[in-house]
């Protein structure tokens, strides 16, 4: 039985929807398949050291050697191809150990490496691994875009030779990248599977995110700690932040930060300041807003001949309901084949991170719609 | 027929729930009632001259002159009185020109100023007008509370010679804070109206006002500003966001702070940046936070005889109408009498200063429960 292996992969320049162009581009991949991919993998990219599978965040993002090596076969097309796409600040580590998914990925879980191929990337415009802010070759001013993200994802894919995936998954800004590659490329993605995620960025999500970046643009580092607090609010439902961080009486009465959200506000924030930057954060928010698969091309209503699961959860107050019920409508009224699906969680947004045991049965009947 | 006047009063020093005692205690009240009313008025308090009632909100706090009136007889107790609690950033006039509530307010309203008398201070740790942060009788470190708040409005009536309330009416910590004004004088109030207020601060509003106060402490004009559009995000609803502010295509494409939602929120920021101090809106953040009438004395559960009409708004994620719902099982269990309301709006937590044609019914039902 194979292990999960990491990867370097060089990719053509890629010229970004709103100007500009990636130079020196590349991206870091995440492999869990059959033994014979191996040495394609191994022809045409780098394997990182197995080690760098476990390692922190912030160590990470550093370790990124990579050698061009063009050239080789393709990965077999008679294994299916699983794409993951990864949301916001999260990396290609998609099984295993760190790996975001987890406990859906595994001998005998949902997603099999003995039975499918699983692919996931570093998404483009963050700093784990793929081309973004930080490297040389990322434009100045760029103004980065969910479909820029999928054109990066589609030239990953090219470069090992897969040509077609037998599903997509992702929730948040995953679903959404994926939605942009299906629009992009129509008939290369036999299913989909979006989890809570969107046809366009709304109103609300913009402003959740205007509010970020202006705390940022106040301080980089104490700014970033407090929009990933704002962020893991809309992250999370009331119901669930109640029923783990609830209101305790403050130790000293009236001492201010007494609260127990509070402390828990403060960890996360200082965690994400600790393993990301403000450039990609930034860059992933770009990202984010620009989001619009309905009302300029490409357009979701031009896709066909395809499949799709498509999961809400009822209390996510980011990516509500209504939103990803409209998303549905549209992908069945351009002739997709929609099933749907409801996470019941009290943790809103993040349940497509946390409730493994609704999950499970919906990848699996992902895989097979 | 009378018209609304506004005056200033002096009140006995007042000691804060977590220390520090309020000197040179004052409030600025607005009135509107009888005529008969008015020789009480001028004995016990220091009228303001009419223009205040129309002046700009930055320019309203700084023409406070007080001046001390004690005795005189208290105001007729034959005439029903209403007070009104405005909510974080207003002011006491509810009515009339610039009034928080004035559709519902005046000749033929349902509150109406010739059968009944209309009351609404400044809230305590506000700045236009009752004491705050900015006077000089503030105690230093102070943390206020909503039963800081409400024994502040108890001075206010008792300066008045008012001894008990026909209703009292607020929306989200002006519910709050009548509610504190209901749990210290549990027989004092015979009707309640509370929209969109709760029992006690979730970890949800906590977390919310935890990143406002960040935002501030990194910049105070500034964050106060990032704060603000925080708020009102909170304040309104995805639904109405998306029907008066869903993105437009950047005007150039890529161009940052390009989409319609950016431009509203800079432009709710710098308005209350223009009207309002850190200092004081810091304070009320601390009193939202400080509501609990649920884990520590005094308790709602104590209170008794008395009728309440609990009113939540569908769309608030902020007071949600579970805990909106849990409010009213907590009141009712205590032994008052409590009808349930909902407002129906696209529009969020601030449907209580928005959807007039639902709030007028309510109202007019809420008088005579």
């Amino acid at each position: 039985m194979s292990s999960p292996r990491l990867f370097d992969l060089r990719l053509p320049d890629l010229p970004l929807e709103h100007g500009g162009v990636v130079r020196s581009h590349h991206a870091r991949g995440w492999w869990w398949g059959p033994e014979e991919d191996l040495p394609v993998l191994s022809a045409r990219a780098q394997l990182l050291h197995r080690d760098a599978l476990g390692a922190p965040h912030a160590v990470f993002r550093r370790e990124s050697v990579i050698e061009p090596k063009p050239g080789g076969a393709a990965l077999p097309p008679n294994v299916p191809t699983v794409l993951l796409v990864h949301a916001l600040t999260g990396d290609a580590r998609a099984g295993g150990e760190r790996g975001w998914w987890a406990p859906l990925i595994g001998l005998g879980k949902p997603l099999d490496p003995s039975r499918v191929r699983l692919l996931c990337f570093n998404n483009l415009g963050s700093n784990y691994g793929s081309s973004g802010p930080l490297d040389e070759g990322w434009p100045r001013d760029a103004s980065l875009t969910t479909l820029d993200q999928a054109r990066a994802l589609w030239l990953a894919l090219d470069a090992l030779g897969v040509e077609s995936l037998h599903l997509a998954a992702g929730g948040s800004l995953g679903g959404m990248i994926l939605l942009a590659m299906a629009a992009l490329r129509p008939h290369a993605i036999e299913r989909l599977l979006p989890l809570a995620a969107t046809s366009f960025s709304t109103a609300w999500l913009i402003g959740f995110n205007h509010v970020q970046r202006q705390a940022i643009a106040l301080d980089e580092k104490r700014g970033l700690e407090v929009a990933r607090q704002l962020a893991m609010l809309t992250y999370r439902a009331e119901p669930g932040l109640e029923a783990t961080q609830a209101r305790t009486l403050a130790p000293k009465p009236g001492a201010r930060g007494a609260y127990r959200v509070e402390g828990y506000l403060e960890h996360l924030g200082e965690s994400l300041s600790a393993r990301f930057e403000a450039a990609p954060y930034l860059a992933l928010l770009d990202a984010m807003d620009s989001h619009d698969l309905v009302h300029q091309p490409p357009r979701l209503s031009m896709v066909r001949q395809r499949k799709a699961l498509v999961v809400d959860i009822d209390t996510d107050v980011l990516y509500t309901p209504a939103q990803v019920s409209a998303l549905a409508t549209l992908l069945s009224e351009a002739g997709t084949t929609v099933e749907r699906a409801t996470l019941k969680s009290l943790h809103g947004h993040d349940a497509f991170l946390i409730e493994w045991e609704q999950l499970a049965p919906l990848v699996t009947r992902a895989l097979s719609l």
